[in-house]
């Protein structure tokens, strides 16, 4: 593939360079060292998760496309399909039980001959799985029976077995745990017992391992959720110890929530363990990523980098993909993603954060707000168009795609009624 | 069934009573006409849908529980244990293709036998059939695929006629149409297609039915609905005709909506066609009716009351529960669902209008909410019983449906895996 | 005016008889101690705040209102007014520098003469004063100007002092901080400065003083406020140490928010310091206490009733209401509010724990909700009459305050044209 | 001034020339027609509002700036100092009462020498002016009383001759009446009044004139408003005649709101009238126009631009900045305003609505994406700066605005204490 990729980009080249060195002209003019910034894109990778690579649907139905991954290699080969192209999603994020891996040293070849690394695992207590003794219905970590918890803790351990077995450092706890109606549950005991089976997965983890705490307000309980925001899982992670971290999914949000300033908060404390892109303009849309308020992704990416610089209390983050394919072709909709998620970088690293706080200092509101819109008006495409050109990837992702028409091949490799595990 | 209600009826007549009578006569001194109000909510008669009697579910995931009906003769049956134990669901929604009548008669005389009228019937363009020859992926009603819009235009002829089979009077159509991402539709072109679609089921339709129009802003699209809200689709039922109306789902609006003005207002423009009861939290919730809001739904009554009196140009409303159970027995939630309902109605039908209205003209704003905090802090619960125990239904519907254990009978006669059609 | 109410309560006496016995045998045989909740609810005390006992308004105007009070003197004896009438309102929340006393002794006669004590002070600086050396236009605490820093923190310690005169143990901070556009703050320094400069003022209180740190998700900041959220404020509060508490303020939440379950987590941690009431359907609407969402009232109510008997470690919050009265009589708004609050009480001390434990324990969800339902329906109102008329306060408190003609005194005495100090 | 500007300009030029050949370059050979473009923008006028000149505030409170307009002839000062400096600000919106001319012909006088028109007149009717006989306190055209109805419909036919005296062709009414409470006023008669008050003032205006109906859904009233959204204010134009039309204002929709699919649907049933630009997370925040949701902006500008030449039965709408200047210099946060607005109508200008359709046609809702995207993350200011250039305005504005020191002048000549009449 990185052949073809190689001749589109031929094709592509004489106007990228042009677009490339005006631009580069440009920034280094206003004192931007553009060798720094390609250099800090370059290194970026983010995962994808197995889950994302079929058709999404909503509780009214789904719409199947044709080759979707039928099997974990075949995941793992869209993932490095992806990575051919972007040059910048170097990992995948698997799902148990949908993805445990019948041959894990095949598997881990398959993942290296795609130059993919097995990040963060995650767990599900959110379905019963056939045969399962004890049910989820009304709670997994946090239920008031004893069975249906220790299943739930006992589940966790084993996918941070199976992670280990891959390299994996990290497991992604989403407890989908809390109630449909008031008087369902006891507030505080499903609170107690939350933190007490974090608890024991926590200290059960090798010492290496990290623990992510996802929260969400709502869905797929309408009423309440145990972990609902931020200060929930901030507690909680505080409560199970140092390797335990809140995840931010940008989809998680009650409407109008100020995102980039939770996500300062958290880094400030040296507790943002994982982020999840999406985009969404009512609830948990899983849209891609960009889609609908690139603006707010801008600002968010600015405290990611004001934090990656001088949070240094705070892990580098764990970055995955977090989106729902309903209607696109899921690898063209993870490129465009993509593709969003380090425009919104380029654009922060851009900005010139010295003179962002002499602004400040000032109370120069005007000139600080100038300072931002003046560099995500800025178009930038052409750094990120630069750094995959030099990694071999495709100049131009989406066209590339379509060029070497691999939907096609896949439909014809895969066929038209394949339906990936999982959601 | 009706001697078993009769029977546990009887060990709660003398505490039904003795509240019946405490509130009778208070309600007498306020000058309160009990008798007429008890005639009032005798009549009251809400629809259940087909799709209802199963365990809802998400999508993330279903538990099912015992006994879900797997054919159109059980789901009559289970509205029929509904109907025999409340009184008020004496109707039935079906959903085409879901609930397709093998032989009409025998459909006809189950249904009789259970008390049961078919309303309004529903039609589904937001799924593709098995071998269906277009696709609704892009949309429907809306498309801009003209063999699309034939299809689902057809789809909704066929769904009147076997409405009319039956001897439903009206269909609803739900449309789901819309798009995920910004560009993906023309706007124009969508809502005229649509507006155009409609004139056509409309003008199909015999000369008797009429048509309700349902608006909902988001999901399964999660940027743009093309019936978003009531001012689009009382602009559609305006441009369609007479017979054409708006129809009302409690759980499909944004975030705080003034849903009761929006009632007022359709009626006073002779609008409202139907009216689908559910409560939520969030979203689309579809959670039992009365369980988060329910002064809410008193003041949605309060204007469905006072324009059942004074609007004379809307017809009755067509009622309907339009919730999902998925963690309570449905047979449970739905019965909970219509004691919230009467409740509301009756506090509704007590309400002071002269003195509310004097009130208003004084601005007094105060007493206007006295008033209104008066009706809803009074205990009418006994009201709705009463009609209930005149009618041989249950004086207290859960504790016989316990007592009579139908949930363990239809498991034992339907098994424990039945999947119930539909969501 | 003991005497008149006593006056007015004979003419009550019979009817409320009526409706208590009946009410309290039906409450006894359902194993309810009617005399303990009666107690319970008899030593409820709720703060009303100084402001709010004039007309208030909005941005865009206010209209005020015949004999509102304009000394610190008329505000306390309106609030006397209240108390006398409903037996509920013993305390007065001053806001400085609104409020300050010239004469002390004399005030804190003039409380004890109307039966009040003073509950927490409140500090402003979303203000400038007139001659301010330093303005808070771009914040205050969190300011990125040292100078203005420090006269906020002057301020907050002289808000203590002043306090510490009348007797008051606490102070509730709230700060209006924030920004309004993206970039105008630095969100990690505005962040540790607000931590600095609360545990400044911490330091310097009294060691029998408590500190309130109250958060609002906007306005008047429409970007960012620096303390959002409850998880923010608690991060704060465990900072500054054991005598700082989170306050919420029903109206400070982001739509949708689950309050109750907010007011659940900070009791069990021992967090919940303050509380104010108001109700609303938008944003911070300042509406009469359950006037919109009653139910929810309830819900957050029996999370309090909860607390206070098993949170040990959570000292009793201080109660206050925090309402505009921007069309009503404030002090008829007031009583509205109060019998709103003590029947939610009522509400949450009649429902049976034991019963909704069991419930929970079997996952009976049905159970649980009808168990709620059944005393949110139940009339609990002769309850809270009793309560009032053991203690000579009014059966009926808007019927007495209007047999007595008392805004029209009110008016006679101040004149038409007063303008309350404050908002 | 403009002299002024021009020198200022020369030391831009060169940079503005290489950007905007480069610019011209790229788009020539995408195939746009970049002069085209040019004349457009040029064209583009927006009006800015009277008492958008002086600093606002909330119901917290307000901090003052030096040099705010003392009086309609400093507005005018104003609004020319913008129109000079961008070139895009050749209107004056008033509202009256705040700004009866005194001398009708010198304040056109001013006008003219500004460049400025009128634009369209906006009524006040949500405050009591001094000794106004019958109170808005609880509504105006919607009012129960007869006597504040008369009063309200009197003052906007007087608002309409004071507009026609100076050349405006149309009144902008914002009705603020509604409720607070429920059951405080009857939702069906203020309906009702607020038509007929309507349908008084519209059949009193000059025959071409226009009336502009603007819709919130809430603020200053806080449970109802009486034109609470679009459909309200469509059904109430419709009511009125041709000459009535809707004005979308962009803060006031509830959260979440798809306002470009409402801008469509108005447009192409021809009743859009006017446009309010202003920008908000929560409510109606009034900020900086494109400061929180840029890309919304480019997505509401794509459908104005397409109902311009499409909608041929649409007038052209009044465009008007609608903005609070709560801690920004007025006149700079609104040069910000108009750079937005001008950027995202340069966007919508230059995308390829054939190239749209065509992805649409073939349902490509990926490239339909990145046809916007690649619009709206091309840098397009060097095209509005082209056209300032063009104008004498200047390439810069805020710039300029700066080092022209004119709100030091201002300050100068007017003092720091000055207040705007108004809000």
């Amino acid at each position: 593939m990185k052949n073809s990729i190689s001749e589109i980009n031929i094709t592509k080249a004489k106007n990228h360079k042009t677009s490339f060195d005006f631009l580069a002209e440009n920034l280094t003019n206003k004192g931007v060292d553009v060798e720094n910034i390609i250099a800090k894109l370059a290194e970026f990778q983010c995962a994808i998760p197995s889950w994302a690579l079929g058709a999404g649907g909503t509780r009214f139905g789904r719409f199947s496309i044709g080759g979707e991954p039928g099997s974990l290699e075949d995941k793992i080969n869209d993932v490095g399909t992806i990575h051919s192209l972007t040059g910048c999603a170097g990992a995948i994020s698997l799902h148990i039980p949908w993805d445990i891996p019948k041959d894990v040293a095949a598997i881990q070849q398959l993942a290296v001959a795609n130059g993919l690394i097995f990040d963060a695992v995650n767990s599900n207590t959110f379905q019963d799985q056939k045969d399962q003794p004890f049910s989820y219905k009304y709670g997994s970590l946090s239920s008031i029976h004893k069975d249906s918890r220790d299943l739930a803790i006992q589940h966790n351990m084993e996918v941070v077995k199976i992670g280990e077995q891959l390299g994996s450092k990290s497991i992604t706890v989403w407890l989908a745990d809390g109630s449909n109606f008031p008087g369902q549950v006891n507030f505080r005991k499903a609170l107690q017992h939350t933190a007490d089976s974090l608890k024991s997965i926590y200290s059960s983890m090798p010492s290496d391992w990290s623990m992510f705490i996802e929260y969400k307000p709502y869905e797929p309980n309408f009423y309440h959720t145990v972990i609902q925001d931020w200060g929930t899982s901030f507690m909680l992670a505080n409560e199970c110890g140092d390797r335990a971290y809140t995840l931010v999914d940008l989809g998680h949000h009650l409407p109008n929530t100020n995102i980039e300033y939770i996500v300062s908060t958290l880094m400030s404390k040296g507790k943002l363990g994982g982020f999840h892109f999406n985009d969404s303009k009512y609830g948990d849309d899983d849209l891609t990523v960009g889609s609908i308020k690139p603006y707010q992704l801008f600002l968010i990416f600015n405290e990611l980098v004001y934090g990656m610089k001088n949070d240094l209390q705070n892990p580098s983050p764990a970055w995955m993909i977090d989106a729902s394919h309903n209607i696109k072709d899921p690898l063209e909709d993870l490129i465009q993603s993509l593709e969003a998620i380090l425009l919104a970088y380029a654009q922060a690293l851009v900005l010139d954060h010295d003179q962002l706080e002499s602004a400040r200092e000032n109370s120069d509101v005007v000139l600080a707000q100038e300072l931002l819109q003046d560099v995500f008006r800025t178009d930038l495409r052409p750094l990120i168009a630069e750094v995959r050109k030099r990694k071999n990837a495709a100049i131009h992702p989406i066209d590339a795609y379509r060029q070497l028409a691999i939907r096609q091949q896949l439909t014809g490799q895969r066929g038209t009624n394949t339906i990936a595990t999982g959601l």
